[in-house]
């Protein structure tokens, strides 16, 4: 099954590529690598804000993360034309918005590297670092970055 | 215009690369790769201490990111011999020392980007990420560090 | 002297190379550059729990950060079959779980980034980024990525 038909079996419309809300740009190219921003968490449009351990639960900050992963396809499907060129997802860096007490980052984590397993397979396993950090902007609840191998 | 009479108009004069506060190097080249450790802002050559949202305004926040993008440069001549081989600015990582409440991490981070973009033009836009972080080494309110392409 | 000559006369067993806890690899290679996950500080095994500043000492910090270096070491030799594989040890991430008014996590990280050091020699210098996050995951003190390069 191809990347498109995965995501459509999943029910997954890939978005436009968001847009910046700050002066930098979506990703960056540098020979096989693609380098994708930090991208946060969004739900309507808008910022999701929430602190997880404090106002928002563990459940709704995985759905967060898995949200933003859906937008981190929607860049590198812009940066490449075709998301079959992606020859492996390298990296994330997951940051989640965590009040002192909150130790589960790595399972907010786990909303984002599960569907781009889902979606790219053996190509979609990836290296990750995940934390909790003290404020994000916006007050959006995750945020994620991400390296990708394109052929 | 070049990088260095760009750097003249703006009436910036690149400082000596900063010697490390601890054991790492300034920079690590790797292929086309520069990889910048991060730098912690300065004032008057002491780390510049302060927590946004709490102890130091925006606006100071962001020329303490202005002052490590220059320092940035700095590295980026010493590693390259001139500035004119960076063919891009490819990432940063902008940590801001922020309390739980300060949302306005990318703002900081504009104060770097920006320069950046002044300075190298298109090759200056980048991808970028930017978050709150619980503390800063020696207390210092921005720290940013930096991936360049190189020819 | 060797890599694993350095290591014996350190009186470092290389441990098998810890599993990951969540969603994701030990590591990924692309091209010459090998991205290593994060991975957290263990004692007995288990997360070593606690916050600079607040619940553990800087020493605590310091050994903490080694041990996670040797489990670095572990994954790079299960990446490579030989760690002389290794041309560079290109970057760091350092993240120290710690309270709002804990300055050092500079000190923390160089527990890590001497251990390199004193392994790898001149190949172990390094570019790092160090910073205080408000948790990690489990609640371990310290969570070290690292880039390296191979031949």
């Amino acid at each position: 099954m191809s990347v498109y038909e995965k995501l459509e079996s999943l029910g997954i419309v890939l978005p436009e590529m968001p847009e910046p809300l700050a002066k930098f740009v979506p990703f960056v190219r540098s020979g096989n690598l693609i380098f994708v921003s930090g991208h946060i968490a969004k739900r309507d449009g808008k910022p999701w804000v929430g602190k997880l351990g404090e106002t928002i639960t563990l459940a709704d900050g995985q759905q967060a993360a898995r949200g933003v992963a859906v937008d981190l396809l929607a860049v590198l499907h812009a940066a490449t034309g075709d998301l079959e060129q992606i020859t492996r997802i390298v990296k994330l860096l997951v940051l989640v918005n965590a009040g002192p007490a909150f130790t589960e980052a790595h399972l907010v984590a786990n909303g984002a590297s599960e569907l781009l397993g889902d979606v790219f397979g053996e190509r979609g396993t990836h290296a990750r670092s995940a934390m909790g950090v003290a404020q994000l902007p916006f007050g959006t609840c995750v945020e994620v970055e991400l390296i990708a191998e394109v052929r």
